[in-house]
């Protein structure tokens, strides 16, 4: 099997050749325009295991790969993907709900995956949010919100004010309060009724999602976490747990723990945690990979 | 005027010694029971320009002074209270929505303040969700969530597994999902139907609500924005403004500063920024002095 | 008195308008090419208290004024400089060492000071390590080394690799390891066997130098800490305290602390604190500014 | 091969756990008095793949494993190694430069540890400093100064008044400025003209001394530099880089990289960078293992 990588210079593009590097497929091509012409080691001294050269994109080359991951800006990804004949994983927003491409959520998608040619992979927010509600999707309730809090690597590597130190050290905020682009991916899932706000904490890597489900009546607070328990049962990454959850419990690791299961009157809240870079990314795009070319599904992500 | 503070060695009894000694209505006495005997200085080294001695807590000493903040353990405070004679600020939570006792929030109850002998300071929590939807206390809607974030040292000064450094940098955690003591200071003011969730991230000092206030119908966001200018057009601390407060805006302030407004369907987002240890304790407790006393609302807060 | 900040939208320039806004000499002019036509509130909008509005920076304005301050990069204060006519205090690097110019630290220079035209404000670094080992310039000792960390608001503003979020929490680095700028500052006093190492930790604000002085034979520590006692004993801000102090205890004052005084063979370790911003910069600058204008050398930082 | 951890609730005795778990030697048995009955998972619900309960410790058991490293405290290595039959590898300070154990720095008693029955594990300081200038050992120089800074994970799990988040974020300090424990392994290398002082910074994990070498004479750097490579040449786990490097570079690893070599006058300064809790104690430690038991030396640790 041969894999490559292109934008592999940014967070996820690094932590795909880290997971590939362990994994039986192994890495083919590292492209990274930025980078080209350099090794991986020196360029990352933490990776003196990896012996390859970046090069620049080039559809020919990634042609000839059995799948290419395009952890790429979305113009790019937009401009790249109709060139492209083998396999792609897009960890871009771009292609999501969009034709043509299976979103890549192997908790809802298996078998769709499995025969993909072109797979959208979730936002981070959005992998977070409907896990944390998917086994309520057809319960009758008045309205979710998914109140997330993610780490500043979720803006990616360029430089901005809100990834300065002297800002985010010590802050906390928020930002696009009701239009994230991860909004769309939510509402497809729950509806009109289902409202997503985001923020950043001072930390690099994690991502919790706090779901606020309102019902119109009191709800079966054991009912329901007996419901998750079976829903997600078969599920290789999925966990529910009997706690709530904090981000350093699935760090650097494919997992989404789904606990809490507060209950307050006609409210249930539940809480997940993913680590941003990996089920909210890298990881979920390995387990797709893993799905699509016949590997096990936990290959490199245990 | 002799003012007095007991529990002096907690964050919020030392947060109203470095307030006080700069308020024109100085500090007479400064009681803990586990510094008793050591000066203020060379105690609190950066204290350097105070010149007072900690003693003992005594009921006798108490009732000398003019008030005296209980920044104390609940316990402590429902222990002594009702033996002092004297005007009380009780910073712990166990005079709220009692008997006999004001609850100490200015933009709320300013007239009662001015006239109390016995005042309830507001929680943390509570202070920025309360503020936060006041204005709408009266609208017709249908739900509110109140999903906040503190920094840690609104759990007090004991050392704990939440507040190790080990356990708290790079982590993120919600407790308390729906039954946080703040809740009943919280129901107390929306309703049933008013849901409050705490969360802690790695930091020090400071607090956001967001609030999510949800209607049955689409709201009139420009008309709400133009309500809460007008509703907080008298306060001398809350303000309405035109961005997404975060924390680092009011930090060190008794400043509290709403904004953000953002719409989606029928929900409205508010976020809701204050300095957990200002105006969400010991300035907030400077502030109801200083209208229980005559003082100008603003002396020693700005 | 009239009194001018030129480049006032970095870290010390901030600063220098923070602390003169308390002071009694007030603010004339605040010059900033980038922010010029904006007002200080609400471009920055915890400073609410403050009306005035950022103006490019112009000779014939500076010239209107008793002192301006020049919290400007190199190059922009080697070139504006020799066309001022005012008082100058100089808060870049570049007029440190020169003729014509006062090093202004008023631990070594008070009297040149007062008098000064053109002060050279002092390096963070300098200043926390020049203080450490000032009593002992005239011994007879064999080596100095100064091993220094700040946060990393020493590195201005602008976004950098070292200052972004993701690179710097959890991590640690040294940087010039023996050619930085501020050697020479540092080797002015204590001469070619006095050498300095910076480097940065996780943090914004503040510096601690940690002074290893090697003897030729044993020393006797508790003379050279009489010594310390007795050369500090008229200073406003150095204080010889008698733990090792951390940077919290002098966090957002103009104090520095010098204590330790560990003692290991014919070696003595001496460790300084100081807010990098404050007596590392605009703090120091404003403590020039009050002997050159005759305030009071506390006035405004106290 | 039966392999047991003392102390595995520790935080290097769960690093034990972690790196054993995937290392072919596997895991036997896990003491933890504290955690007795509990199994490991859901104790700790980020290790779901292993099956293992904790015990108390008992001698007679002990006694039936191959190897059992002691990851306790100074009195309690002391009490049970004299009972115990079979191999010990000691992470507690009680044994290091003591008769009958075998110091288990690997770059320096590589032969000793293979055939070695009990092995006092080296400081995480010790380790950092006196690789950092092991080959400079026999060069004749006036002095070296280890300036060493660690994360908070260094003081171990007990909730302190330093590992407080409300203390140490924002902070950093020096402590046992001249009298650490580790100072004892570092003078038995480099003589009493070693000098160490420890601090502690805003982090969890990661450990950087910064070696400022003295000499008499200005030094041949480009000489050392390649002293330094040629002597740690055939190292497995010891790198010299050509840059400054920080602590990121070899998190979770149990690399050392040694960089820098600046040069002023007569100073050298050199840095060096482990993972306090792998390189520093448990990496190491298992490092130690594998040359005992005959793995290869890199066992586990890649």
């Amino acid at each position: 099997m041969k894999i490559g990588i292109a934008g592999a210079s940014g967070f996820t593009g690094k932590k795909l050749v880290e997971i590939l590097d362990k994994h039986e497929a192994g890495i083919e091509k590292v492209f990274s325009d930025s980078l080209a012409g350099k090794k991986v080691n020196p360029e990352w001294p933490e990776q003196d295991g990896i012996d390859l050269q970046f090069e620049k994109f080039s559809v020919a080359e990634a042609n000839k790969l059995d799948l290419v991951f395009l952890a790429t800006p979305n113009e790019f990804s937009a401009l790249v993907a109709p060139k492209i004949k083998t396999k792609i994983i897009d960890l871009s927003q771009v292609h999501r709900m969009k034709d043509g491409w299976v979103y890549g959520l192997p908790e809802v998608n298996k078998s769709l995956i499995q025969d993909a040619e072109r797979i959208a992979n979730p936002g981070c927010y959005a992998t977070a949010s409907i896990l944390s509600a998917l086994p309520l999707k057809d319960s009758n309730l008045h309205s979710i919100i998914f109140d997330c809090v993610s780490g500043i690597s979720g803006a990616g590597k360029k430089n901005l004010q809100e990834n300065n130190f002297n800002y985010l050290s010590e802050n906390f905020f928020a930002y696009k309060l009701a239009d994230h682009a991860h909004n769309k991916e939510i509402k497809h899932f729950f509806g009109k009724n289902a409202f997503f706000t985001p923020h950043v904490a001072p930390l690099k890597q994690g991502l919790m999602c706090t779901t606020h489900v309102v019902f119109d009546e009191i709800p079966d607070v054991q009912g329901i976490t007996e419901l998750y328990k079976e829903f997600y049962s078969g599920s290789k990454f999925v966990k529910i747990v009997d706690f709530i959850p904090d981000l350093e419990k699935v760090r650097n690791t494919n997992k989404c723990f789904i606990g809490g299961f507060g209950c307050d009157s006609t409210q249930i809240v539940i809480v997940s945690v993913i680590d941003n870079l990996v089920k909210g990314a890298s990881g979920q795009a390995i387990q797709n990979m893993n799905l699509m070319l016949g590997f096990d599904e936990k290959e490199g992500l245990s």
